[in-house]
């Protein structure tokens, strides 16, 4: 069994080539980050729940990695009609999912229950998870005040500076028992490019999660979202630097020390392979663009081959 | 101050006469029947009181006199895709609708309040009072037993012979103050020529609703929904037979003899003017047709000039 910790887009790209190699499909378990769910017009959107199961359904929207293809905008155009603001890009067939999530989290069921249902509604065969089913948001906070994550990723599209992030609810969430049971169960753990801060960082923080990874007996490896100190999608860099990191693969590669096998990093970022090693993670360098399905696959083809190298 | 009785389709067109008459706008009250309403996917639909809401704020769809002019059904293609029943034709932009009317209801607003904000962002400057704040369901008795009105009037294309109906709730159900007050204020009421079975009939079963009707200084005027035996839109004749009443124009008056003062009746029902008026009804013969907006505001024209003859 593989484990991927993800977030949204630049997780789900691993996350599908990941699914074209592993079999039985079922063997491939998502941990996805929930930090960054939000209500608009009191129905509960979970973004990055939502990208990789429209990635793993085949149905996301391509040009930009999230949403439907091919959706319209109808309702949005109306509930702008309303007033309503409308920056949150709900496509019509989006809202679909968010009306039927809301409905059964109504009726009482948890998100990892309501996910399960959707998922295996839109014949995902892999199995997605919600990092907890207790609420936890991410506030951003930049030197005009705090701002929740979707205000600041989408309606001020990460233009302010970040001095700060925290995680509002984390100190009681914990991670579900789906997830730990996996992280137990898996033979390799892949910590997918997505943003280390606001991304994996939810997952991470979560009481007991960092704990469960280090006791796991799975290979762990980490796939770098940086290549030559630049993202290839979001504010990672801006991020991290605000936050007093170093916005290097080194940097990113820091945050998962603790517990990390083995880092795959780009060839960009070769000359950072000592500065790796000495923090007692094996390195592998090669490209770790994604831009087709063929490099999503040769990647996490590269992924897994690193569980033949063993903890090492 | 006019105060309209009325249900979906048949009943706004009426409603958009008097509008085209009414001045200042807000003279207009429009009670609305609320025994319709559903929910689908969870969100709170109130079929009659949006077709009258959607044609006050001229973007009704006029072909089919419900929904909205130029809708999509995107969302509903996709909620199909998760295996839902799809048979009540939501479109994107009347999603916008039922989910905001979700959404306030689940803040404690009541219907009215919510009816009132809605119908206040589209720019309709009319009264749209729901009947009731309170639950009431039209449920309608077939041969093979009891189904919900929306069952019974779309997914089964209202099909089922009906030999019985009777609304869930009623007895615990009550006018609203809002409603009460407007018919205390009224110079004149107006039943529209909206089915007097399951449209105004469960207005007219609300307790208490008729005792106020019939104290309600007003002069109180109904259109007929028939012509000639036969109904403009709906199932109004057979469940009127089902039922046991004559399906005529003096069958649908005769269900407001307690309390009616004049009836406008279609030139093809002119014999019928000495049955009606033995029920001490006055009666006017016109056309009442409503294809087009001209039918429309000549029609209102005439029920207006009614409260010039008075209660007679």
């Amino acid at each position: 069994m593989i484990v991927a910790l993800a977030g949204g887009v630049g997780g789900s790209k691993l996350v599908e080539g990941l699914a074209h190699l592993v079999s039985p499909p079922e063997d491939l378990v998502v941990v996805v980050n929930t930090a960054d769910d939000e209500e608009f017009y009191g129905l509960y959107v979970s973004p990055d729940l939502d990208t990789v199961m429209y990635t793993l359904a085949g149905i996301v929207n391509r040009d930009s990695g999230w949403g439907v293809e091919d959706d319209t905008f109808e309702a949005l155009g109306m509930l702008g009609r309303y007033g309503e603001e409308t920056w949150f890009r709900l496509g019509d067939k989006d809202l679909a999912t968010h009306i039927l999530r809301t409905r059964e989290l109504r009726q009482g069921k948890s998100l990892t229950e309501v996910t399960a249902g959707l998922t295996r509604r839109l014949g995902v065969r892999a199995r997605i998870l919600p990092m907890s089913d207790d609420p936890v948001r991410t506030i951003v906070q930049t030197p005009e005040g705090e701002v929740a994550f979707q205000e600041y990723f989408v309606k001020r599209r990460a233009s302010d500076p970040v001095v700060g992030v925290r995680f509002e609810g984390i100190d009681r969430a914990r991670p579900t028992p789906q997830v730990l049971s996996a992280l137990r169960e898996a033979e390799m753990i892949v910590v997918c490019p997505s943003n280390p801060i606001v991304s994996i960082g939810p997952i991470l923080s979560l009481p007991g999660f960092r704990e469960a990874l280090r006791e796991a007996q799975a290979v762990k490896v980490a796939v770098s979202p940086l290549a030559a100190g630049r993202a290839f999608k979001g504010p990672t860099v801006e991020m991290m630097q605000g936050l007093g990191y170093e916005a290097s693969s080194f940097g990113v590669i820091s945050l998962y020390c603790d517990f990390l096998h083995v880092a795959l990093i780009d060839e960009s970022d070769a000359e950072l392979t000592p500065r790796i090693q000495e923090l007692g993670i094996r390195v592998v360098v090669r490209s770790i663009a994604m831009r087709t399905l063929e490099e999503k696959v040769a990647l996490a083809k590269a992924v897994l081959e690193v569980a033949s190298l063993g903890r090492g």
